[in-house]
């Protein structure tokens, strides 16, 4: 039997512990979250046609050379998806009649053959909310408004999102005299900026010979932009769109959360208006999004507007695991003596109560049933021996102060409340 | 465009809408549950490397004719997991030190390329539930009161759980003097009852020159067969086994739910000690399990006995859907006149308390927002308008009856209190 590999696929792994736990308080508050804003959750199989994913022209080119395909055994072509906007895309086109605007949450894994690295894995969590069907700013506030909820949700302090608009940065581009045909040249070097610095950018532009004086506009507000463009007489549409999106983060009271960032680009070509990054402190960047109003169509969907927001579910897990206990349960049930059948009822009582409880299954003494619920960090033990049986009582012990008391134990409702209040639950 | 599939892959299908809301009602039921019974979520790849789930003796000579392999780009022989137990085993051979009892909960998505069939398809969801490492009948106990919560919960008002022991059933079978040799086809031909009927089994048996004896047990009680037992002298481990399984049932009230039925041997070879199956009504099973002693080791992972259960989500999600409707969201509020950041805020108020809500985001008009309330089955309106606003209020309608109200909107006490009364919420 030895020979069989005991480690997962190279590139992916398994998640376990508190890691786990850790990852399903995560995908519970996006999805709770969402949910709240009216995101319909939705689930699109892992497989598909291999034509899908091998769309031209939808922004995957470099995803597209890092797919896991495969044939059925009726010799389909298949292959694993690697992203969600894809299958997002068919599904509209499949389904002409869903109502609009189109609110989607897509969670669950995405599928790689890039480089392992730290933070990087061939299988991936993703969750993305979209909003498909709406023009209006009110859509790409509602993205980020739920952003910052999640962020806040999940304990981030620092957390802050960046927002910019690709239409404004073309007007930028355009104000700065570099020809049309070079603004996604000029866009890419920006794109770097967090990268290499604002030498490294300034290099690079000139190495391809486009103006630096964009440059000059990357540390300046929003109002001096709209000043700079309306002299000039260019395009404010994107300066417009982001002063109602920051109007209605004002109104909820989140616009001190959002950051108007010039030099944020991102680096996907199919953005046409809001981009933003979530940053769950300074410099970790846990998602993203923006607007994509032509994606759908050219990924073989319908003319449908969209905007949407992807958290990495992964990065978030390993960001939070590392500062997050979560505890797997919360009283632990010891029997002493024959009272195997007590004991189980006692457990029910708890988790019909909603603690979770768990109870000795492996016939261990006293100490190594405590040497067990220390390594796993359970908050609560409750001793249940004969003696204590008889007397309608059992012994409550609170692991971290180590202070013990008896407690009624029928009728339930002083051991709850006891229990809850231990806790520290209302 | 028109070239791209619209469609999933064969055999394979999306999931959307009120189907997609009563899945994720069913997952959330299925992990909170678990989670209360102490049992860890842990999250393995859909991929494994091949000779894991290509392993011999672990019963899944089936499912290994159908599965789906494919190399990676550096020709990694791999395959989809068809199961999770397989996956389960390669963790333990993997992570030694993992706790025990190791309780697992695997949920997710497996693959089998079998012939798609109504309630049957290429990607389905399971969801396990596993204790690793006890042999105390409490842990199968555990699962049983676990499958019982889950399927109360589910609202499910037939529900019921049969179960039997394979040790009972090998003694039965000894008892009627079936050569051991042909204890296996035995079971093989009574795992047919459901199917093919009382005669149908009595035919099989006597083609198999296999005495029809054992059919005489199939109504029994536990009570009528340890009697026979006994008087054979017999071994009377599956009985007892069962026995304390149900004291520890009727301790939690739950032994109502559970029906010993000694026709019930489950078709996989690898059970050795109780089986269950769980019905959400009559022959409608949704799930199933048993103890499996030997079977992480055959499948390569460590000499630990173990027992386990396991929902089929799919088949789950479609019972439920047909009967359930959950709505996307509890309250929308339509904007009238220039007040979509008022209206922006007032959602975000919405949502802080805990409703689903939603605003327009298509600028539509009242008749064209109400049909889309209507055609979503949302319950409760709010329609925000300027002279409302100007007297600090909103104007509510409750669809169903179509009665309003206005009522005042800040602070924002009374509308959340006459929301959640509408709503029939605490």
């Amino acid at each position: 039997m030895s020979t069989i590999s005991t480690q997962p696929v190279k590139g992916m792994r398994d998640i376990l512990g508190n890691q786990a736990r850790v990852k399903r308080k995560i995908e519970r508050i996006i999805q709770e979250t969402a949910l709240r804003y009216g995101f319909e959750p939705m689930q699109v199989p892992v497989l598909e046609n291999l034509d899908v994913l091998l769309v031209k022209g939808g922004g995957g080119e470099e995803a597209q050379k890092e797919l896991y395909t495969l044939e059925d055994q009726s010799g389909r072509k298949l292959g694993m998806r690697f992203e969600f906007t894809t299958s997002l895309a068919r599904v509209l086109a499949g389904n002409p009649d869903l109502p609009k605007p189109f609110k989607s949450l897509n969670m669950g894994t995405v599928y790689r053959y890039d480089n392992p690295q730290a933070l990087r894995y061939r299988e991936f969590t993703q969750a993305d909310v979209d909003i498909v069907g709406s023009t209006s700013a009110l859509a790409d506030a509602e993205c980020i408004s739920l952003a910052i909820d999640v962020t806040q949700e999940l304990g981030f302090e620092e957390c802050y999102i960046r927002i910019s608009d690709r239409r404004l940065t073309n007007a930028l581009i355009a104000l700065c005299d570099v020809p049309e045909e070079q603004a996604k040249e000029c866009m890419r070097s920006l794109d770097k900026l967090d990268k290499i610095g604002l030498d490294g950018v300034k290099k690079e532009l000139q190495s391809k010979k486009i103006s630096t004086e964009i440059l000059s506009y990357l540390k300046s507000d929003l109002r001096q932009i709209r000043k700079e463009l309306e002299k000039a007489k260019r395009s404010l549409e994107g300066v417009e769109s982001l002063e109602k999106v920051m109007n209605y983060l004002e109104a909820q009271k989140k616009l001190k959360y959002v950051k108007f960032d010039p030099s944020l680009v991102r680096g996907l070509d199919y953005y046409t208006g809001t981009v933003m990054e979530i940053f769950g402190g300074a410099a970790v960047s846990i998602g993203g999004g923006g607007r994509y109003d032509n994606l759908i169509r050219s990924l073989g969907g319908p003319q449908l507007p969209a905007v949407g927001i992807s958290f990495g579910v992964d990065r978030l897990t390993d960001l939070l695991a590392d500062k997050q206990t979560e505890v797997p349960v919360e009283v632990f049930v010891i029997p002493i003596g024959k009272v195997e059948a007590e004991a189980f009822s006692l457990v029910g009582k708890l988790r019909e109560a909603g603690f979770a409880a768990e109870m000795d299954l492996m016939k261990r003494n006293l100490s190594k049933n405590l040497a067990s619920v220390n390594t796993r960090n359970i908050p609560l033990v409750l001793f249940l021996g004969e003696d204590e049986l008889a007397q309608n009582q059992v012994k409550v012990r609170d692991m971290a102060s180590g202070e013990e008391k008896l407690v009624e134990l029928s009728p339930f409702g002083k051991l709850k409340e006891y229990l809850s209040t231990r806790l520290g639950k209302k």
